[in-house]
């Protein structure tokens, strides 16, 4: 434990934050301020509080920090960057940056996935894909393939377009009437099937003949595109099964339906590889991407695509879509920083070399009746809780209210480690660590989430 | 003119221009990649191209650059938080440069907008604004109240909640459908008025009445907010009239409507004041901002608010929304940074005392029969072009295109002027140079508009 230098004045900030801010995704109610805590600092895979107190930082932030906190080459290039061009729009002009960055995906992205279009962040990029694909079906003489398909639980993004895409009830019934049709399919998550429960390939494959159903009610003529994480990470890491990606592959080239990996979470390294879709074996048509792309030091996303849905802007349509901070020189030269010291330091080859042992030291928690499963793979992981492993009986909304939020968030927290205790569907915690971490952050994890469920079984 | 020491190898940025960028608001069909000026280096006021040549930057890049380009102190202050804590989220967490940065904010917000939600752009900010009105009325027990009202032509963003706002027809109707139940009432247009246009202060009451007819249309049950501007940009700079926003007011109170002031342009100086709000003396019931905030050089908004709209969410409610990069820990100290230079070098003062001038430069552009108004105030400025100012002709869009886009956009790049030449509507050039500007500056402005327009006069 480390005493910061410049201690935030605690009782100044408590008042601010109670009587100032309004903090994202928070519960403001009875905020008394000094219950959010300050992180002031990071380095490596920690950060620490205005007390001084460090936590290993179990989430990279909110799954972006890659490469981990504190990397003065990254500062350097931010500096260098902001002296030399601090800012200047991609609208109608190019600067050097974001033209080195734009190479360097197109070289990486997978297939013919050659062109990028910057954004600031993983919702815009969503927002970006959606409004291009709508323009390039109109402009390709299919003009009534507007709708999108996603998985229930999965998150896109919040801004109402990407809000639309997004599978979580909660987050938007207060928030209607949104951009309408969009529809839902199952997501994969094996543990809880309902169907083919006893055979892996079987539920993924008939959770990916859903899209060709949802397809086919809405009619094929009226459905554009389909968006999928490779890993979905709302309701807990869940993995596609063998051959889901394939199958979902054929639907969309049957009807004629673009397939959209939104890997702002996975990829640049989350599970192992540059990009999320190389991991298992599908070509998409768009990828949408952020968080990573910098490891969160600077705010960037990009679209990436290819030559099909690029043709017709490049023979007579205009793509009438932009933003002020998309493809900032900053952003733009944080994000080139980042790569280069993923590159430098092989962290793809250290995520795929160290993440059988990730896994096998999250296993270990099975001994706890309360872990139902671990699910997951590359450094990103989620432990479903439940009240009987045997039976998987699920948590009540009441149950899961009391112990994820009355118990297991502050346990965890004051084990040191910070995650997320989510309770949006099955309460589960996830855990997307810096790449950077090794056996001694993953028994760190273990070690928090031990204590922080052994409290919560008692709780039981 | 200096030649950079790094000049961007244009063969090669061409390539990858053409080949791997997709550029916001551009044509891409013909597009060579060498026709995209490739902006390398700023200082002061000025930018340089890869080829070392210099432009002044008329348009504070877009609306955003107020103190200016390669301010060190900012660089500085960059670098420091990078390496300090160069991510964490506000999701249930606070950090320093947020704290600081709201407790500024709610210190110069007008009247008793007191809190700062934080985003990541202006587009972000009107998205989170609508988002937190629409609970705010179901919160209030008035569920049904959802509905916005905007002007015609003006730009509030392209995510698809702030895009169903806007008002350029144009930009929509490739991506259509939307989030339903937004409409238009009329700008403030007065050089183009159709009612009252010989009583200014008639016509600005006419128009303000019109939001109450809109209204009253829909119901005021249905509808929660109406967004505006101070000076609203696309169109071209339209001022309000003389108790516009007055009117307005009152609109609002009478049907229980909420005011949104969208200053994403107006405040951070480029109207003299902190908030463009106070300039025209009214009270919104939010704000939304971002681009002068940072002067661009990091991307950052704010949504502030006050008790009024907070209350439910001190009681009961909570807002679930949020994103990963509002509030971003380098954002918000490149705003501490970019505010202290802003007080120091009074920057708002600077505004105040020399708008006369760069209004009375801009008029001597009168004695060119293609010019027809010449509005706005502050720092930012459009100049109407017509094809005969006694009967205020207008341009057809065929020589809009072939003026605007074959000659006067190109003319003025050449003549080393970065601004824009819109035919969005009406065909208006538009000014909002960096805050820093002289009387040096606003001549070369209208030397280098002198200079095009004398050209564009030709070709009529």
């Amino acid at each position: 434990m480390t005493v910061t230098e410049q201690p935030a004045t605690t009782e100044r900030s408590a008042r601010i934050i109670r009587d100032n801010m309004f903090l994202h995704f928070t519960p403001h109610t009875g905020l008394t301020g000094d219950d959010i805590p300050v992180i002031v600092r990071g380095e490596g895979a920690y950060v620490y509080d205005a007390a001084g107190r460090r936590y290993l930082d179990g989430l990279a932030g909110l799954f972006a920090g890659q490469i981990g906190h504190g990397r003065d080459e990254l500062a350097a290039a931010a500096a260098r960057q902001t002296k030399e061009l601090a800012y200047f729009p991609l609208w109608g002009y190019a600067h050097p940056t974001a033209i080195d960055l734009a190479e360097r995906l197109a070289e990486a992205a997978p297939g013919e996935l050659n062109r990028a279009f910057f954004t600031v962040s993983g919702g815009e990029s969503v927002e970006t894909a959606w409004k291009l694909i709508r323009q390039y079906f109109k402009a390709t003489g299919r003009p009534t393939k507007h709708k999108v398909i996603s998985r229930s639980l999965a998150y896109h993004g919040t801004s109402m377009g990407a809000l639309s895409i997004t599978g979580i009830p909660g987050a938007k019934s207060e928030f209607e009437p949104l951009v309408p049709s969009t529809m839902r399919v199952p997501h994969t998550n094996f543990y809880r099937a309902t169907e083919h429960a006893d055979d892996y390939a079987a539920f993924g494959l008939w959770a990916a003949d859903r899209i060709e159903e949802a397809i086919v009610f809405e009619g094929a003529e009226t459905v554009a595109a389909v968006f999928l994480e490779p890993v979905q990470n709302t309701g807990g890491c869940f993995v596609p099964p063998p051959n889901y990606f394939q199958r979902v592959r054929e639907i969309c080239d049957r009807h004629d339906v673009l397939l959209v990996s939104d890997e702002t979470i996975c990829a640049f390294g989350r599970i192992g590889y540059d990009f999320g879709a190389k991991r298992f074996g599908y070509q998409p048509d768009l990828i949408t991407t952020a968080k990573g792309l910098t490891s969160g030091y600077a705010p960037l996303g990009v679209v990436m695509l290819g030559d099909r849905i690029m043709e017709p802007f490049l023979n007579g349509s205009t793509f009438l879509h932009g933003s002020t901070y998309g493809g900032h020189p900053v952003s733009c030269a944080v994000a080139l920083a980042n790569l280069d010291v993923i590159e430098r330091e092989n962290i793809y080859g250290h995520v795929l070399a160290t993440e059988d042992a990730f896994r096998t030291t999250l296993e270990k928690l099975y001994d706890l009746p309360i872990v139902g499963d671990v699910r997951g793979t590359g450094y990103f992981y989620a432990v479903e809780l439940v009240k009987d492993r045997t039976t998987k009986e699920k948590f009540t909304d009441e149950d899961a209210t009391r112990i994820l939020k009355g118990h297991v968030s502050k346990a965890l927290f004051e084990a040191g480690l910070h995650c997320r205790a989510d309770d949006r569907a099955e309460p589960v915690i996830q855990l997307a660590p810096p790449l950077i971490c090794e056996q001694a952050q993953f028994d760190e994890m273990e070690q928090a989430l031990r204590f922080a469920l052994t409290g919560a079984q008692e709780l039981l």
